[in-house]
């Protein structure tokens, strides 16, 4: 038995490692010190200069020119870009004048005296260099490459920042437990999108599940209290742009617990974790209901950054002469309504226009009318001629708007109106964007709750029929109990969404904790069979804490935080929107042999002859 | 849009909450304090007190005899075990004499003002009492009752509270990046043991890996410098006692660092976290190497906290009459080797004698003799009579035998006679302490660093061929590098595991970060198909720095930090021996329907006739 002497520092970004200094690290303080620094080859200037890069930064090296370094001059001219070295040698300042203010350590150089080069680099696919564009599928085929740039590296570092100070709120300021659940578990009553995975008896399989909601309910009943897990889950929806099949969420689960308190709660993470870089928040965060969103916004998740809200106009319609329009105002549930573009007819093209009717014609199967507001006070449009006067000072009133702008009416029933116009308001921001306008401030979070949503919507294939809004373990409003039974389509929940800036990055609720209301729900309002969730209801009866919680989406969270286009660019090793890793070629095919013992063998589709 | 007043305090364990203390907080401090507890009914009382449990203890509630209350009462009265109620009333100090010493909350009562009933339970199939003894399976049918007990609560909240140490000193001393890696991955070259999961491309899968080992590689490759996560891992071994499915390690890797660096970090990590009720440890560990941990214990796992270490008696037999051991001694490789039992004849009777040479068949296919040393010097055992004097002297003088000691011999080739007396010394412990010696202290923790593993061994089925004795990335020691390309059976590794008290706890290596190295061990050596990785070989020649790293099993760590008897007691929601979640019934069977979209059929046995 022998024992080790302890060595190097113990603490910082250099403890027990073979070099003294990160690259990023040294400055004028350190002129004198012999330091040993390790990084990659960033470039080499002048054949007497070579930069070195790691994370933190990068360090200017001096090759001295005298002859007995002659070996150690080749070794670093010739060596190929993003090569690795480890370089000894003593901090010099700078000779006047040669400083470099765009550089932390701009200050100092390392004059080498000892080097080594611990692996030559061959040539890459493309340059580790910040302005280096690179088509995506390169980027994931050489991720270990791609992660090197700067924004990559502050990405996936502000994130693991952002998780730890979530851990710490959790944990050490409120409490909370970090539970590990499983992610082998069993299929759940319609969970078409979940992975299956063989077991290695015949016919039976794992599921990997969406969320671990069971479990965080379960949890509740067996009397942890406050839950929380960094959760890796798992949905499987094919090919879908900017979905990954595994993705993470911050779950969490009180006990004890309204919707307002969860809500404090959170609004205090976010506070807690928010980067100081950042434009601060400030709570508590406005509350929304579902039905304001919709009819103001056309859709649930508004962006609040800017106005274009939905206008009921209907009332200009009722009562004259544009026949198809005021029989749609006289249909049950029929409404016309408008957006209004402040200032539109100066960047909105008649392209424009065309495009955002072509939307609606594509995607909803529905027309609008376009009124262009001229400056002189006339109207580009083709209902102008159908409309009286009065009618027009009407719906200019209504719409409070005024020459230069662009008015966009849409006709239907009310809940395709308020779509179609959500989704065209959304489409003419991001026109207005692409000619330069700034109408949504991306340094500006706005972020909001939704709540009061529906408990139920009816099925889009059988509208007859219910399904849950959100999951069948979601209670219902306290004021919409009596509905239940007789009016459930009606009754409100207690679940509440978290938006930012147009997004949903997470969603939360009181749960049901009482086992009959849980059954009734299951069985005669979803008509499912509840026996796969027997244990859920047993746990239900076995006295269970009213409880509630919610879960975040770290991904989408964290790539709006950065300003990242896709979510791609704030996970690691991220799938393609086909669900591909292009580095390392999974899915991959797997042989009959390896099968064997999981008794399942490969249904090649008939080709079609 | 509204705004939500916040309330309720906002930090501590009853944080947003619909309570204002736990059950395990109120002191006489509290006394006059209108306070509001939740909880789980744990007993009732003379009628008129009602004992409220939650996580963090226990509360007595008085219920007030007045007139008025007599609801309150009935209610209170009536009501089953475990139902979950809300009670509001004054803290008063408890009546002189009536003071509970036991119960941190023993010198308050709660006087009830009103209460509520929030779930009311039904009859479980077992007392949540900590002196109940339940059957492991009814634990795991109804795991969200059996983690109400103390023990299991304890459990899980300390391991929460570990693995946020372990976060702090990796994140916030050490400057590690927590990094998501995927677990939807490729299958690895001999990943027999990988859940299989199909994709919907017929006949592609991805694989859950056994750990995140490419990925820490790659991420070094990606300048992360400094990585960590509490990594979810996955292997399927069938029905191996005592091992998950799914479960979790402390993965950590570095850059530029050396093994002494990594063994440092750990320490340092352990320390850290190490709980202030247990026995304190020391570092740095002893270390001791794989050769000598073989021929000391016979196990490359050794429990120092006892000696009975194997001691090489050949010597003796070399040159006397009992023919069968010296024609052992003669052989290439064989040897004669034993271990002392101190006091072993007063413990150890013929059953046990027997029960020990019984093992040695059964398992390992090899005869053990026995001696007894009896108090009065003479030996009892079937060789005794073949020995001559100074043979029998000579054996004492090596074994430091003493009258009254037992003396368990066992001759073969040394890696068979090792692997054997390793058992039987483990055995030797076991069957002592079932009788009431107490030879290794639960409370002590003799943390060690095994070193200098070999690099490859031979395969069990073919030995000619070589394996990895730990993963193909593993560097060879500096040392024996030489030795890599004509002996590479005699190459020494730098792996390198850390053992507590006999159980391997984790396991480590300095990697091989040169693509033309890697690329021979895996085509020369191991003879396997290197195109499966050849984005690993890829990356290696993009500039890759040395690194190392280590996994810690934290399932097995803390199970034995907490003196639990299986890792199932360090989990929330394990699975059974059999790989099933006897709670929900995972795995389960799956419709032809639901298999569909992934292109697989079951392949069912066929019945035999």
């Amino acid at each position: 038995v022998q024992f080790r002497s302890t060595h190097g520092t113990n603490s910082g970004s250099s403890s027990f490692s073979i070099r003294s200094h990160t690259c990023g690290e040294l400055r004028s303080t350190h002129v004198g010190e012999v330091v040993t620094l390790c990084g990659w080859v960033q470039y080499q200037r002048h054949g007497m200069f070579v930069i070195l890069r790691d994370y933190s930064g990068l360090t200017q090296v001096l090759i001295p020119e005298d002859e007995s370094r002659i070996k150690l001059k080749k070794t670093f001219c010739e060596l190929p870009l993003e090569s690795v070295v480890k370089v000894k040698g003593k901090v010099k300042r700078r000779p006047a004048g040669q400083e470099n203010k765009e550089m932390p350590t701009g200050e100092i150089e390392v004059c080498a005296e000892t080097a080594e080069v611990l692996n030559k680099s061959k040539k890459l696919p493309f340059e580790i260099k910040d302005f280096t564009k690179k088509a995506e599928s390169l980027r994931m085929q050489y991720r270990y490459l791609d992660l090197r740039s700067s924004q990559m590296q502050y990405n996936l570092r502000l994130r693991s920042q952002i998780v730890m100070k979530i851990r710490e709120y959790l944990t050490n300021i409120h409490g909370f437990v970090d539970v590990e659940t499983p992610t082998l578990f069993k299929r759940t009553p319609g969970g078409a999108k979940e992975f299956l995975v063989p077991s290695r008896e015949p016919g039976r399989f794992y599921c990997l599940p969406q969320s671990p909601q069971q479990f965080k309910q379960l949890l509740m009943v067996a009397g942890i209290d406050r839950y929380f897990q960094v959760a890796r889950c798992y949905r499987d929806e094919g090919s879908k742009p900017d979905r990954q099949p595994e993705f993470t969420q911050v779950d969490i689960e009180m006990s004890f617990v309204n919707q307002a308190g969860i809500q404090a709660l959170i609004e205090g993470l976010i506070q807690h974790f928010w980067p100081n870089e950042l434009r601060s928040i400030s709570t508590p965060f406005p509350i929304m209901t579902y039905e304001e969103a919709m009819s103001v916004f056309g859709v649930d998740k508004p962006d609040v950054r800017f106005g274009m809200q939905l206008v009921n106009i209907s009332e200009v319609f009722s009562s004259i002469e544009v026949e198809f329009l005021r029989d749609i105002v006289h249909r049950p549930g029929g409404c016309v309504q408008a957006i209004r573009v402040p200032g539109g007819t100066r960047h909105l093209k008649n392209k424009d226009l065309e495009s955002l009717k072509h939307l609606a014609k594509i995607h909803f199967n529905q027309t609008v009318n376009v009124v262009v507001l001229k400056d002189d006070g006339t109207w580009r449009s083709s209902i102008a001629k159908l409309l009286p006067d009065s009618a027009k000072q009407h719906l200019l009133q209504l719409t409070a708007a005024k020459p230069g702008d662009v008015l966009i009416l849409a006709s239907g029933l009310l809940q395709d109106v308020r779509s179609l116009l959500g989704k065209l308001r959304l489409q003419c921001v991001q026109l207005l964007e692409d000619k330069g306008m700034i109408v949504r401030d991306p340094s500006d979070f706005h972020f909001l709750w939704v709540v009061d949503f529906p408990l139920f919507l009816p099925k889009k294939e059988y509208p007859a029929e219910l399904e849950s809004a959100h999951h069948p373990f979601t209670a219902a409003h306290p004021e919409d109990l009596p509905l239940l039974l007789k009016e459930p389509h009606k009754v409100r929940s207690q679940h509440f969404d978290l938006v930012v800036n147009g997004c949903e990055v997470g969603g939360g609720s009181i749960r049901i904790h009482d086992a009959s209301v849980q059954k009734f729900v299951l069985e005669k309002i979803l008509k499912e069979d509840s026996s796969l969730l027997s244990h859920l209801l047993e746990a239900l009866d076995s006295g269970a804490p009213p409880h509630g919680g919610i879960a975040l989406g770290l991904d989408r969270l964290l790539s709006i935080i950065v300003g990242a286009s896709s979510i791609r660019d704030v996970i690691a090793f991220p799938k393609s929107f086909r669900g591909h890793d292009l580095m390392s070629g999974a899915p991959d095919f797997i042989s009959e042999d390896e099968l064997r013992p999981y008794h399942v063998c490969v249904k090649w589709p008939v080709q079609e002859g």
